[in-house]
Parts: structure tokens; C-alpha cells; sequence
């Protein structure tokens, strides 16, 4: 068939010889080549532009001679006056092969695009979203063929788009007729298939072509905090991203509170359920503000959470997961629509997809962490902590991955901690002592001075300094454990025993003076004994689950640690070290993966092979559960010690030597016994 | 395999060798017989009963001894102690096949069992129901494989019942926790499955074996009046009816009207939608009541509607039928969440099913009688016509079913009747005149007596006469016809033309006195002649559409005709056609279908193997068009008249002679050239 020309598609570099005529479009159809089109080939939608090639191609050994496509046509003159394209390009849907030709697909011309993202991300993103948009031509009513304006819809949809099996909403059927004659038969529809053997549903239809785009939500529901990002459905790119305050922090500040509260009074898992679904709408209704678009553009959603969020937003008695055997209602990935919760003020037909629970205590939030940095694609053995009120915590390569979730409580969030605060400007988020002098000196956020530079007293004028985050509360411990300030076992020792006035009798412990405000009229901001405790509750909870899987798998290293979250992304490698949070790891082994779990979200709702990969992949992790594990209880007790009597870091050139110290107190503190279970 | 026991069950016939040892339910299995089980063999539910036989049986060439099923166990013993088994039942799951056998499955044993409905009836009714209950033993939660509750729910139904595929809606994902537990992790569930493509769904879940039973609504939405038939899911037995009148007669007697309003009143599509709908809840609760059961075990409803109240049930702006090309919004079946319709007062996970609507004018409420009376199953050509605000026709045999819909208008409800009303208690139901003394006799709803029998002044006295309702206005018209107290054109005489003073002035024209109350309190109960007009339309209206379809099929008799709806089942065969609203036929050929409308629903409700048959039926059936078709408007005219000059009735050895009377009116009325279209 050599009179056939042909052509040969890059970046895919798949090729074939079509018929004279053909156009690009149809070409690309045939030789399964990515090529985007809304409109089906009408010359109005200018998705599928392509970029031909002229000269020679020894590596592709052809030679694209001018004419090898038919001439610039007057569809794409008008696309051009009216629109512009970038020179050098075609339509797909116009320019016809009619000779052996090269041509370019740009990334913005592809279906399944490449999102680009951070290089640091492990997995690619690739468009592939449930709902996608179809530009129909719909038959007209005919008194003599009474099929109703769905069923030509559908047929449509059928003949022009291979669609089929549609259902509709009475809600989509009372706006249908309008819209198509407003549109004068022609429509675009925004179909939801998402491939769990659901029938595809008509979730919007608009008059003629649809050129607003197509949004959807990311959310992240953490205990404390709910963060969403508005993402464009068709290029993958976060419009908006917005956050609030979990508002179910009135009924218990951790999970296990929460479901004392529902254990307490019967049926107060609907109060909790109808306030978090109320700050979902409110959180959509602030992103499509923010972005400037129609909230009806937001037609689906993808939600990510720890189990007892998830059954909280289901409306489902969190009880049984707040006692052996750990039972969850619904594990898998659900499909369903927005509206079942009560999500009220994007399209009112918009889906929601809820990624799956790994286990009673691993959520959601663990399954879009595990999207997002892949640990099951890994050669070297990573450990990705994800710190939260709960961390939620991955060891494995590409042989396999164990999960567990820790109770650490939110004192990594600024919670329980005497100057402690929300990560917000103002707050410190950076601390160093001097091991000499014991004088500290520290950064806030939103100013780039360090407290004993000059000018740090103007540039902190706007905010003041307002208290200590999650990030400065683990460096002022840390380093308080490296200037000799604190003892192995925690103890913060007094004035004499340390010689610095800033160590301040407190009862009968003593707290270390970092920043005393007052003149300003700001706060006195102090690390006290209880700090120390709560801190060392904490990490003891995450070294113990890092410990235990460790344990399950046979090691004791690791080859990378990933630090997840938004509190991840901020925390001091070293300093965590210190303190046992981590285990030892090269420092440059230590990574942060930013939001994962907001990125696993996005990645979810992008993309339904990423949906399925996860719903595979939570069916191959290793649950570990910490609660009746009890090496757990054994790993807890050895790591509430800050003990590193030897450089923790030979790599570095022996930067840290912890001192070793000892105080005596005057007994008024517990020792750390106390426990806290989830949180 | 002569060593395996040979097993024949009745009434099937099916027949088949089976392994020593097995139990009947299993050898039912395996041979495809019919045989019902909830309990899936756990010898508690009992549905698996059957009858051995013992003796010769040489028709099935077999000889059954002692001893061909094992001894009556104490699972039989316990059931029949706590129960009561029918003599010489044995429980098919517990009963083991030892030697050759005869078992006979009694009717309320089979899953696919028959209703007993009136002999009349065209289509055997075999309950093949969307919903059915599954017991099932469920896997308790095991901290160590952390799947969910629903997760080890479907696990259950696909080992137990190889039901796969199971969706649920958050609010039952909420209540299962707490049900399995009450339950010891065994349930029966109800699961949704209608073979649409859609997944089956989790519908219900009680703990235990469920014994309350599972129901429907049948509801038949008509213009005028909501009828609605709680059926038994499990028997097809209807548990209580009730009706009310449609509440959006307060925005239009008949469907133009209600169309005309949403025209000049924009979305008011959303108040006839809101009050139709929460009629609907209304009803249901109501029948709920009247039955004594719980709402919650109504799961389903089957709604058949004409396509203005399809529309507005479903939200849809009815504009588009109320002109050319007279286009549905959505033509074909619906399965949709009854919630999505606002009915409340049932199970909130209730299914709805939507018949089919065969034309922009023919409605699901044509496709149900369709459904009941089966013209396409006919060897006769079968006329079947149910009367209404809007009249269905269907005219078909084997060959081929036309229809089409005529816009009858309430008259023939007692609406723009003088004295009209609804059959209710005291409406004169049947009327005779005398030709000789041209005196009238009547009866009344609710009394057997007729008015000039001995005790009926007594009998009556409790109601009263309180007016006329279809029925009876189309026997008094015909009646006066046959008196030659009316012409052929519909004029009533004079007293002086006439010869009773019963034909009273009224204006320019006459009236007929049928009963004058005003002695007793009552009212003055007469035939007036804008109430013979109002006749004359309605039944030229239903003629003229008959008419249509006799000339499309090309022909000038039909063999059979089927009156149908509440109206249908008491109206005169002879009166009608004296009338002119049907065409001739033997009265013997002219037979009640009751309502069939509503018995379609139910039948859709009972067996999707019905809706499989009416989906692809109606789109076998030919749709005409009577608004637009010239031939109606000459057939109504030309049907104007009551014109039989000659005996209509020859078979009936002239029972009726119209006589050949012709009187003149002073000119005061239109002669009935105004027309109504659609109501």
C-alpha cells in the first residue's frame, strides 16, 4: 500500500499509512494516536491542532514535502481571526493527509495530557478524569419518531461519540429541552463514567459549544484542618486551594474525643456529620469565589480521609472504630453522588469519590499518600510519614508496602503546647541555641530575618511574634537537647544546672524562655516541662509505628524517609532526628512530599486508572495496627528518651554532639506515663 | 446413572437424576426448578417447602416408596413446633433424596409464582419483583483482614446467593454497623436489582430473618385522580388501595390548563411538581396506615402517568406537549431513587420505576393498559379504550397495535356536568326513561335499590342523591335519546315537543328534571342541554379517535372492544354506543379491563420481566398523532350526532329503536362547534 501516505505522530511516535484524504484527526483515531477533539471534528472547538513538519526525517526515514497536507482552510482562517493559532499550527479536524507527513501533538492537544508537576513527585499525573466533555449535534423532535429529546440526546452521543448506556437525573432532564433549543440542537454534555460498572450519567448539558471549563475538588479532611483545591478538570492545573478549621473541633479536638462524644450521646454522629458537611459547601462556595467561576462547573469531587472523618462524612457511628476489632463500615473506594453529602453548592449533580479506607485505623488520607509518592514503585526502602493529628505511616519498596497509623495527637500541630499556635504568620517556625551562650535566636513566619539580625524587630512589627508552631516547637526541643538545656530523658534542667536565667522555675519543673514579648505588648513564649512531654508523646507515638513496621518487615534502616503533609514539608530533618522522631537516615535521604494527601486527592480525581491503581494497591498493603501490637507499647516506652549519646550523624562531619546531661527534679511531673490513644 | 435417584417435580415436569444424599432445595437447583429460599437453606425461612408423593405414578413411569426422602428431621420438627407445617410438607432444604421421588412445589413455594387475578384478565401475573430478600450469614470483623462491614456483607451474598456487584447509599452504610451486631451477623437484606444496567443495590438490611414482608406502591397518576395499590412484593396480593384527587386541579381542570399556567407563569412547573408530589407521600403513608404496616417496607413504586403528569412528577416544564411535534423530554422507562421524586413517606432508599411513555400524547398510562389488556397477544382485533380526562385508544391484535390519545375532557368524570360529580356514595350511577310515560328511574351509588322501588326513599335517605356521575350522565343521555326526548344533533325538545314537563325552559334552551330533592333539602338534579354538549364533545372526541385508528389499520369494525379505567368498569356497553362513543360491536364483545392502568402498574411492579416487555412493546406500537391528524377533525365532527336512525343492536333482537324526532330550538346555543383540545 505504498501510494498510501504516511504519517507518522511524535510524541508517541506511532505511525501508519492512511488513505489520501484523511483527515489528521481521523488518522490519529485510526492509529490509536492521543488526540484530543470536543466537538468531533467541526472545526470549533480547536482542541486537536497539531504541528506538521517539513524536510527531511532520517531517523523516521521520511521526507514531508509542502503539500503533504491539504491547504489552510477557510474553517480554520475563521478559527484564526476569531481566535488565533499558534503559527505553524493545523487543525486536526480540517488539514487532510496527502502525503507522508510528521506531525507534533502538543501536550495541550492531548486527551490523557502530562500534568507537569514538582520533579520531586514520584508518580506522573495524566488526565484521565470521570467526567469528560462531548459536543453534540442533536436530531430534532419529529412528530412521527415521538423519542423523547434524552433519547436523541443519547442516540447522539451514540453515533457521534460511541457513548452509550447513559442515564440522566430528573434534574437534567427538566433543564435538557431548554438547553437544547437554546443551542439550536447543538449541546455540550459533561458525561460521568468513572468505570465502576455504574451506568455513565449526563451530569450538565450547556447550549452550542462549552467553553468554561470543568472543575473539580481535591479535599484533604484532616481532624484539624480541611483543605480543597479547585482543579480544572480538563489540564489538570489548581485553580484555587483554600482551607478551614475542621469545624467538628468543638466536639473533641482529636478523633478519639470525637467519638467519645457520639459514644456519649446517641445519634451525635449526625451533629458531627452535618457541621463537616456544611464546611465542605462552604469551602467549594470560597474556591469557586476565589476562582472567579460558576460553582455549577464543579461536577465532581474526590475526598480523601482518616477513617473516622470518612465515616463522619458518611454519617456513620464512628464507635466501632474506637474499639478491637478496629471494624470499618465500608472500606473500598465509593462512588456516589455529591449530593448523598450534602455537598449543596457546586452542580447539584456533581459525583463525590471517596478513595478507600487501607484498614480501621489507616485511611483514605494513607491511600492518597501512597498515590502520591508511590512507595510500591520504589527501589530503595521507604518510610513516608505522613504527621498529623494522626500519622499515617508507608514502609516498602517495590516487594512490599506495610501501613500503620499512629496516635500522635496534635501537639505536631501547635496543639497542647503552652505557646503553641497554628503554622500563620507570626508564629515561630524556626529555632537555634547556642550551645555556648544558651541564647536562642528564631524565625516567624512571614518574615525572612532571623531574631537577632537587624531590623527583625521592624520587619516582626506587622505581626508581632505570636506564639510557636509545630515546626519551631520540634527545632527549640531539639536544639534545647543539643545546647544541654534538656536531659536524656526529657527533664529541662534549672538556672544553676544549666547556667542561663532564661531556664525559669515553673511549679516544680523548670521552662526555657525563647522570646519574652511583653514589652511589646506580645506574649512571653516559653517551652515548659508539659511542651517537653507532649512532644515526647508524640514522637514516641510516630518512632513506635515507624519501629513497628520496621519490626514486620525484618529491618532496622531505612533507606529514605518521605515527610508528608503540610507540617512535612517544614520540618527540620535534623532536628526530627534528634529528637527520634525518625529513624537515622542520611540527611539527604529525608525528603519532603509537600501535601501528599491533598496530591493523592488531586491525582484520584484527575485521573480513574489512578483510582483504580489505588484501589488495587490499598488491597496489596500489610495493615500493621498499632493499638494491639505489643511491640507497639515496647517501641513507645524505649523512644520517650531524647538519648542520642553518640553523633547521630557521622555523613555531616559530627555537626551534633548531645551532651549528656542529667537533672534531678523536684518529682512534680509524671514521667510521661500518660497516654493518649488516637487522636 | 441408574443408581442415582431420579427426581420429578410438579407441577414443572422437570426432571433429573441426582446424587443419593441430596436435599431437594439442591436437587431443585441443579435442575432449574423454581423453588423459593430466603434462608438459603438454613431450615428457617420454610419458603422450600414441598409435597413428596407416594405410590405408582405410571405416567412418570416411576414408583415412589418409603424411605425416597429421608426421615422428618428436628430442623422440620423445631419449624413445624414454632410454625405449623402443612400436612405432608417437608422442608425442601432439610428433606434428602434417597430413591426415585415426586415433589410437588406448591404454588406459594415458587420464587416466579403466579397470581391469581380475574379470569378476565389477558396476561398471567408472575412475580419476577426488582426487590428480593436474601438471608445471609456474614463474616464477623477481623482485625487482621480489615475489610468493612459492607465489604464482608457482599461477600457474603456473592457465596451465598452469587449476587455480585452490590452498591449501597451512605444512609444504609450508617444503619448496617448496628444492624449486623443486633443480628449476630446474620441479615436479611433486600436488594434492588432491575437488570437496567444500573448495579444492584443494598435496599434494606434487618437483622435476622425477615419476616414482615417487602411491598410496593402500584400508582396510577392521572389527571384527575391518584389511585395507588400497596402490593404484597412477595405474593403480588394488593394490601390496601386508596385514591385521592390530583391537587393540581387547583391550577387547571384539565392538562391544558395546567400547561397554559406554567406557560404564563414561568417555573411554575415547580408548584404542580411539589403538590403532585407530596400527594404521592401522602398516599403512601395513608395506604401504610390503612395496611398496618411499617412505610419502611415499601421499596418500590411503579408509576404510570400520561406524559403532562410523567413531565410535571418529574420537574420537567410540560410546555413542549402543549404544541407541535408535541416532543417528550425522555420517552423511555425511568429507575431513579424514589427520593429523587420527593416521596418521602417510604423507605428512604425506595426505588421508583417510571413506565414508558409511548408519544408526545400517549402516556406510560397507555403503555400499562397496554401492559393488562395485551392487544398484541390478541387473535381478535381488540379496540381497547381507557376513558379519562384524556382518553387512550390502542387498537391491535398479533399483527400489529396502533395508538393514540384523545382529549375527552372530564366530562365523562362529571365535570362541566350541571349536576356532576365523582362516583361517590349518592350519585345517580344508572338511569332508564321511559319511552311510553318518558318518567325516569335511578340508582345511586351505594343503594341496590332503583328510585321508584318500595324502601328506596328509606334506604337513600342516609346519603341523599347528591348528583350524576359518569356513568350516570352517559345512561341518562343515551336514555333520553332513546325517549325521543333528544335528537339526532343532541337538542332536547320542548315540553309541548316532548310531552312531560320534565323538559323544563332553561334559557333558550331545555332541560331534563331526573329527580328534584329540594322537598328533602337536596338539589334539582336535571340533564341541561349545555351538559348534552358537553357529552356530545367527549364522546366525539373518544369516536373520532377510535375512528383514526380503524383507518389506519383499514378497517370499519373491530371484533372486541376493552373499556378500561374506574370509569370503564361501569359504564353501559349499550348506553355507549347509543351514544356514539364506541363503535359497534356486539355487546357481548364489549368487556371491562377495571382499571388496567393500574393493574399495569402493579404488574410492572411485580415482574421486571413485564417491564422488559412493555420497554420494547411500546416500541413496536404505532403512535397517531390526533391533533395533528385532518381525519380526526372530520371523524369529530361527523361523530357529533346521536344518529342512529336504524337498530344499532340487531343481535339483541331490537331492544332499541331510536326515534327518528327532530326539534327546534330558538337559536341560543352554538351547536357544539366549540372544541376543546387536550384536557
Amino acid at each position: 500500500m505504498s501510494d498510501q501516505p504516511l504519517v507518522i505522530f511524535t510524541p508517541s511516535g506511532k505511525r501508519g499509512r492512511v488513505a489520501p484524504g484523511t483527515s489528521v484527526l481521523a488518522a490519529a483515531r485510526q492509529l490509536g494516536v492521543d488526540l484530543d477533539s470536543v466537538c468531533g471534528g467541526r472545526g470549533i472547538c480547536s482542541k486537536c491542532q497539531v504541528t506538521p513538519s517539513y524536510g527531511e526525517f532520517a531517523k523516521h526515514g521520511v521526507t514531508v514535502r509542502d503539500g503533504a497536507l491539504s491547504e489552510w482552510n477557510s474553517v480554520e482562517q475563521r478559527y484564526d481571526d476569531k481566535r488565533g493559532l499558534p503559527k505553524g499550527r493545523r487543525l486536526g479536524c480540517q488539514a487532510c493527509i496527502q502525503g507522508d507527513v510528521v506531525l507534533d501533538v502538543p501536550p495541550e492537544s492531548q486527551v490523557h495530557r502530562q500534568v507537569i508537576r514538582k520533579s520531586a513527585d514520584a508518580r506522573p499525573m495524566v488526565m484521565d478524569p470521570a467526567v469528560r466533555l462531548y459536543y453534540v449535534e442533536v436530531a430534532e423532535p419529529d412528530m412521527h419518531v415521538p423519542t423523547g429529546d434524552f433519547e436523541r440526546l443519547t442516540q447522539a452521543l451514540k453515533d457521534q461519540w460511541e457513548v452509550t448506556d447513559l442515564i440522566a437525573m430528573p434534574s437534567l432532564l427538566a433543564k435538557l429541552q431548554g438547553v437544547l433549543r437554546k443551542g439550536a440542537w447543538k449541546v455540550t454534555v459533561a458525561v460521568h463514567d468513572d468505570h465502576t460498572g455504574a451506568r455513565p450519567q449526563v451530569i450538565e448539558v450547556w447550549p452550542g459549544l462549552h467553553e468554561a471549563g470543568l472543575f473539580g475538588l481535591a479535599i484533604d479532611l484532616g481532624s484539624t484542618t480541611i483543605a480543597a483545591h479547585l482543579t480544572d478538570l480538563l489540564t489538570g492545573e489548581v485553580r484555587a486551594s483554600s482551607g478551614l478549621m475542621n469545624p467538628q473541633i468543638r466536639f473533641g479536638e482529636d478523633l478519639m474525643s470525637r467519638v467519645s462524644y457520639v459514644m456519649m450521646n446517641p445519634g451525635g454522629e449526625a451533629e458531627l456529620t452535618s457541621v463537616v458537611r456544611a464546611a465542605l459547601s462552604d469551602l467549594a462556595r470560597a474556591l469557586a469565589d476565589e476562582a472567579q467561576i460558576d460553582s455549577a462547573l464543579i461536577v465532581e469531587a474526590a475526598i480523601v480521609c482518616n477513617p473516622v472523618m470518612h465515616h463522619l462524612l458518611l454519617g456513620i457511628d464512628p464507635t466501632e472504630l474506637g474499639q478491637a476489632p478496629f471494624a470499618l463500615a465500608v472500606s473500598e473506594s465509593l462512588s456516589l453522588p455529591a449530593s448523598d453529602l450534602e455537598i449543596t453548592t457546586i452542580n447539584p449533580r456533581a459525583r463525590a469519590y471517596m478513595l478507600p479506607c487501607i484498614a480501621g485505623h489507616v485511611g483514605a488520607d494513607a491511600a492518597a499518600v501512597s498515590i502520591a509518592t508511590a512507595p510500591e514503585m520504589s527501589d530503595e526502602l521507604m518510610l513516608v510519614i505522613d504527621v498529623g493529628t494522626n500519622a499515617e505511616i508507608l514502609l516498602g519498596d517495590k516487594t512490599r508496602v506495610l501501613a500503620c497509623s499512629s496516635p500522635t495527637g496534635p501537639a505536631f500541630e501547635g496543639a497542647q503546647i503552652s505557646s503553641g499556635q497554628r503554622a500563620a504568620p507570626g508564629a515561630i517556625e524556626r529555632v537555634e541555641i547556642d550551645p555556648a551562650t544558651k541564647e536562642p535566636r528564631f524565625r516567624v513566619i512571614g518574615v525572612d530575618l532571623w531574631s537577632n539580625d537587624p531590623g527583625f524587630a521592624v520587619a516582626v512589627a506587622q505581626t508581632g511574634v505570636t506564639g510557636i508552631c509545630g515546626s519551631g516547637i520540634i527545632e527549640a526541643v531539639a536544639e534545647m537537647r543539643m545546647a544541654g538545656l534538656l536531659d536524656a530523658r526529657g527533664l529541662i534542667g534549672s538556672a544553676e544546672q544549666t547556667g542561663t536565667i532564661r531556664c525559669e522555675p515553673e511549679g516544680r519543673t523548670h521552662s526555657y524562655l525563647i522570646h519574652d514579648g511583653t514589652a511589646e505588648g506580645g506574649p512571653r513564649i516559653s517551652v515548659t516541662q508539659g511542651d517537653i512531654r507532649a512532644i515526647q508523646l508524640a514522637k514516641s507515638a510516630l518512632y513506635a509505628g515507624a519501629r513497628l513496621l520496621m519490626d514486620e518487615r525484618g529491618v532496622d534502616r531505612v533507606d529514605r524517609v518521605v515527610l508528608a503533609g503540610a507540617f512535612g514539608a517544614h520540618i527540620s530533618a535534623k532536628h526530627a532526628m534528634v529528637l527520634g522522631m525518625i529513624p537515622d537516615v542520611a540527611l539527604d535521604k529525608v525528603t519532603s512530599a509537600g501535601n501528599a494527601a491533598g496530591t493523592g486527592a488531586r491525582m484520584a480525581l484527575c485521573s480513574i486508572a489512578v483510582r483504580r491503581q489505588v484501589e488495587q494497591g490499598v488491597r496489596r498493603i500489610s495493615k500493621i495496627e498499632t493499638a494491639i501490637a505489643p511491640k507497639f507499647q515496647e517501641h513507645f516506652v524505649n523512644a520517650n528518651a531524647i538519648p542520642h549519646a553518640t553523633d547521630p550523624f557521622p555523613e555531616l562531619g559530627r555537626i551534633v554532639t548531645l551532651p549528656d546531661v542529667s537533672f534531678n527534679t523536684n518529682g512534680g511531673e509524671d514521667g510521661g506515663r500518660r497516654r493518649r490513644r488516637r487522636g
